[in-house]
């Protein structure tokens, strides 16, 4: 890339090794953080850096959070007792988004893999199962409907169940608003499973 | 988005700022941009605030470099006679990628749009108009196929003519591996009137 200067080259390098930034779009971004203002960067810049010198794992849930409870385990309007357990932080918002659940959440920061050799000692399970010594009712386990999500999901349920705690899984079937004949048939088949009496 | 917490919202609404990242994808490169080693977004951020801070206009040229003539007009090698008139430093990368292209650029930094209200003092013109008082041969015009481009290669040819110098302008026809089928007509009329004898 020696057609555009040292700094300009470097910049564009750096982004692009961002994920879904390919040449391209790494050129752009350099074009136009080179034309904003000197402060606009900057504030880029220490947002980066920022957040990722603070941002470590919730005491408690696991999420990426920047104080040592995070704002959900912090809330006490939130109930402890209903624990719904998720891969990752933005699976977390994603049913934050829903604004319908009022427990608290448990971040695997993955799923078990055997296939790419992560087990159940690469997630952050262990903490799971400190945290039901305590007060809990329920666990719904909110895992991907993916391979990985599903034999967590399993996996986490029969480590559960011996403990008496109510252990649930989030319903898999077709999206709202999903057109029939676009949807595989193992969704089809998950959903006639699961149906429910009207 | 407070169920992030105000450093990991502050990092996706600061990157969901830059063009053609939404909000999924910003979330995304913060979730990636917490996750790598500290080093790794230090050295991000600094080429950012690197870059914007010491990149500045070639003097010669005026493309963006962080020299004070950039790399293409400080070589001796190429032919400061022919001037190629382009109207962004990632055009002038385009025709570098070529490698054939042995002449020095012109870098307009824009293009004549009335409809946006973007006239000749606009872009970088003037500074085009005062190299020409030096040794030039040939002026290539090489700003885009579009109506801007069009608008900006008339006005500067007219602008040029009756100093003597040569004025040209790259071709514009049915690009290499194109299929005619799929070739607007506007194209297909330009690549008729372009026609080379064999």
């Amino acid at each position: 890339m020696d057609y555009y200067s040292s700094q300009i080259s470097r910049l564009i390098e750096e982004l692009s090794k961002l994920p879904g930034v390919g040449a391209k779009s790494a050129q752009r971004l350099a074009f136009y953080l080179i034309s904003r203002p000197v402060e606009e960067v900057h504030t880029l810049a220490n947002a980066m850096v920022s957040a990722r010198e603070n941002v470590r794992y919730c005491r408690q849930c696991q999420t990426l959070t920047d104080t040592e409870l995070c704002p959900i385990c912090s809330n006490p309007a939130r109930d402890p007792r209903t624990i719904m357990v998720v891969e990752n932080t933005r699976d977390l918002a994603a049913y934050e988004k829903t604004g319908k659940f009022n427990g608290v959440y448990h971040v695997l920061h993955g799923a078990i893999s055997p296939m790419l050799g992560i087990g159940p000692q690469d997630i952050r399970l262990k903490e799971l199962i400190l945290r039901l010594q305590g007060d809990v009712d329920e666990v719904i386990i909110a895992t991907n409907s993916s391979l990985e999500g599903e034999t967590t999901a399993m996996y986490i349920s029969k480590l559960i169940k011996p403990t008496g705690i109510k252990v649930t899984r989030i319903a898999s079937g077709v999206p709202v608003g999903g057109d029939l004949e676009n949807i595989d048939q193992v969704t089809l088949l998950r959903a006639l499973e699961g149906r429910m009496e009207l």
